[in-house]
């Protein structure tokens, strides 16, 4: 931003451009449309010998909690290569992906969540930038403190699944409300 | 845009933000980060006694060119739902959603395609506002201007699978490169 050093942060309203049929938020300034499109996280429930590969989240939100490898999909991969890109950011973990686990759609976040499961190359692991302990643990003794909800459902639904080739993927439990937050 | 006559378009440089690791598109008016992300195209292969709902382009790209009820997914929805709001929207048609067949990563123009299964719940389907024509086709006698790889894909994809329940869902041929287009 070298234009000017008064530059004004963007002021967004809310209203439909043309050619659309509902209200986007418009730059005040600039005009710019910002199309609010709903976001793809992409993780791995990643096993190493029957042991599930987690990390513990050192920034917010639910900084100290226990979380699986996942986060935004940036433009220029598949979204497998992006559940191998956070697993090497976030656990320095290399791993090859299997299937498709389950698929998360979150509307009170604007996100949808893709999960992999997936095979560790080596029990090698080790906390990146955004982790502050990465670990193995066994199905019998994960950690009580899960950051979020769709940690659990995806556990849980590696747990029964782990044995089959051919399924759908899973979704959010019904009782995921827009009021049930992540 | 109530402010100015003369409101500058935006106008974006490349640069990384603060705590982040790549370069993202910054308005240097206004300073405004747009995060690009990938966008979901979400989407149904219908059927309706054994023929297929296509939908003839009235819109630019492809217009003329026949293609599957599918669109950008929006805010506030599940896929599920993005999928059911484009087939009303495209082709006035009311359905039932099975299952997901295939998830399309396509990183060369920042999609993920995301088409299910669905059983329309009638044959009374009309264009919708970007639609020129609706029709159900049976599978020998397809229409040969498809809009995009990805609908000859689905409609293929369909067919190998149209008797299963449980499946994996199909993704992008080997092929599709990065040169591929769509």
């Amino acid at each position: 931003m070298s234009r000017d050093v008064s530059i004004p942060r963007p002021e967004f309203h809310r209203a439909v451009p043309e050619n659309d049929d509902r209200e986007r938020k418009i730059c005040s300034h600039c005009g710019f449309v910002d199309y609010e499109n709903p976001r793809i996280v992409v993780g791995v429930v990643a096993t190493w010998e029957g042991r599930v590969l987690l990390c513990r989240r050192a920034i917010e939100p639910r900084k100290g909690h226990w979380t699986l490898p996942a986060g935004y999909m940036e433009l220029g991969e598949s979204t497998e290569q992006g559940a191998e890109r956070e697993a090497w950011e976030e656990a320095r973990a290399r791993l090859r992906i299997d299937r498709l686990l389950a698929v998360y759609s979150l509307p009170h976040i604007g996100q949808v969540q893709m999960i992999y499961r997936a095979e560790l190359l080596g029990d090698d692991v080790a906390p990146g930038p955004e982790s502050e302990e990465v670990a193995l643990f066994d199905f019998n003794d994960l950690p009580g403190e899960l950051a979020f909800p769709s940690v659990a459902w995806a556990l849980a639904h590696y747990q029964q699944t782990h044995h089959l080739n051919e399924f759908a993927p899973m979704g959010a439990p019904e009782s995921a409300s827009p009021l049930g937050g992540l």
